[in-house]
């Protein structure tokens, strides 16, 4: 077979995938991304190919009539997450998979680090070089807060918010979810979007995981926020498209939030005179919630691992349509 | 019985200590400190106390002939924690018990917050503007790392290194512990302090929560940093002075330390010229690992616990001498 690859990989990992792909051919685009982040160009080498491994081009993929499957290095697929990618695939009997659990253990402890650097008060307490007993340490001391006993809700149950919940189990923490279509697999209590106003009205933390696609954009809207409990900390490390920004910096500025956490924006980066980066209260991290060191060869030690069950006809990891 | 306090307290917190310790007379100090860190300044109304809760001067407790029992709200208790004292406690029945209980979590959730935020990168990738795929972006999330799979040597097995380890098990982590005596009820590996040499050589973390007494001074040395595996992050939640504060420097100017994380030092805060405020890889926070909303009224109730014991004729919590 032909195995079509537009990812621009460290020596490291592209040999791993030399030896791994072998016997197969493998195809390079003439025009490889070394972001799993970017949308990959449009590549004739793509059309004779029956596998595809990177951030192939979504129309691309539908006039091909080689391909087989497709293998996405990143978490997110937006780009294929349509009725029409998705009835187009299941008609021609495409698959397609995601590395969403090379991602899942490095966003689950991004995650978790924004809400211990949070209740710790660290870019306060890092800055700080007050003296015990000063007002300003008692203001620090009693205002640092515990993780223990306190109410998060997550939007978006996937593999993320499976180990995110994991991590949180030693707080004791009350933990919720909120999932298109519950499963009976979810390791905490699963709400449905029409019935999370009252959840979102209690909980101290509020975790956004979603995907991208029609039905999230701007989910986190002014109407959500108000909904929000005061005081409460939201975190978002799914899509920045799933946000409202200007109704977050509303709730930001008028106290409603105490703060928030985030990893996805939109666009990427903000330009600078957005008023997110002016806000004392909110913090940014530039998509790095996934990274981690060996990224591109354990990239590609996932996708050889679902290489050998897709030539075993064995049920492939990580399939989202 | 006379119960002695020289703990400044907020209004909420003083209201529960009055009702709580009733039938019984509270005799406040003439100097209250609000700091749980001071030591308390000798005070004639010790002398005739059957109590005290606060942060007593150690002479003048030994002096007395009433006190039976001291409560620190503290959980270090290093002007205690001499051979001295400890005799002279031991033959007059003077029981000496610390705020551990309340002070754990808290200091556990700053451990951990300090470890994620290393591996994560969070004070590069808070500062960063970067654009996915470039080489500043590719440098942050291919050098962000987890905690899964690494090891963990925690120095000083008490009430928080049992949290920290319960809050470091979902990661799936090697993690260790060095305690003077080994008591059979850790739930990590106990090595012993002439053996630890071997485990630091491969830790990629190391935690110090050691009190401090006449054994823990300056115990992390040149010597001992010397045994530091290359590019492990070293910790401190404990005091300041168990560390060669020039040693620290020198292993982190040489990368031996890839970062160094403390809320202690000694003294507190460093004077401004201090070296370790210059390093680019120490992270300081002012002695606010044990802060917390609710603290004094916190430090109160775990108080009243210990006076209904000590009235019931009950073994106290968190007993130290």
């Amino acid at each position: 077979m032909k195995i079509f690859s537009d990812t621009k990989l460290t020596d490291a990992a592209l040999r791993a995938l030399l030896e791994g792909a072998d016997p197969h051919e493998l195809v390079f685009s003439s025009q490889l991304s070394s972001s799993v982040l970017a949308k990959g160009a449009p590549d004739p080498g793509l059309a004779q190919a029956q596998i595809a491994f990177g951030q192939p081009d979504a129309d691309a993929v539908l006039a091909s009539k080689e391909l087989q499957w497709v293998h996405l290095t990143s978490a997110g697929y937006t780009r294929y997450d349509t009725a029409e990618f998705r009835a187009a695939a299941t008609e021609r009997g495409l698959v397609l998979t995601n590395s969403s659990a090379v991602y899942a253990e490095a966003c689950a402890e991004h995650a978790l680090s924004f809400m211990l650097a949070q209740a710790r008060h660290l870019p306060t307490a890092l800055a700080s070089r007050a003296e015990s007993g000063s007002p300003e340490w008692l203001g620090l001391r009693h205002s640092s807060a515990l993780l223990k006993g306190q109410r998060a809700i997550i939007f978006g149950y996937g593999a993320i918010a499976a180990r995110l919940a994991a991590m949180l189990a030693p707080f004791h923490m009350d933990v919720s979810a909120v999932r298109r279509r519950a499963r009976g697999d979810e390791s905490v209590r699963i709400v449905t979007v029409e019935a999370c106003a009252e959840e979102l009205g209690e909980a101290d933390h509020v975790i956004n995981i979603l995907p991208e696609n029609a039905a999230s954009t701007r989910f986190f809207s002014a109407h959500r926020f108000d909904q929000v409990k005061a005081g409460a900390v939201f975190y978002n490390i799914g899509r920045g498209a799933t946000v409202d920004q200007e109704a977050l910096a509303a709730a930001l500025r008028s106290g409603r939030l105490a703060a928030a956490w985030l990893d996805v924006t939109t666009p990427e980066p903000l330009p600078p005179d957005h008023p997110l980066w002016q806000l004392p209260n909110c913090f940014i991290t530039p998509h790095t919630a996934g990274g981690q060191q060996g990224e591109p060869e354990t990239l590609v030690r996932h996708f050889l691992e679902n290489l050998r069950r897709f030539e075993a006809g064995v049920e492939l990891h990580d399939r989202v349509v």
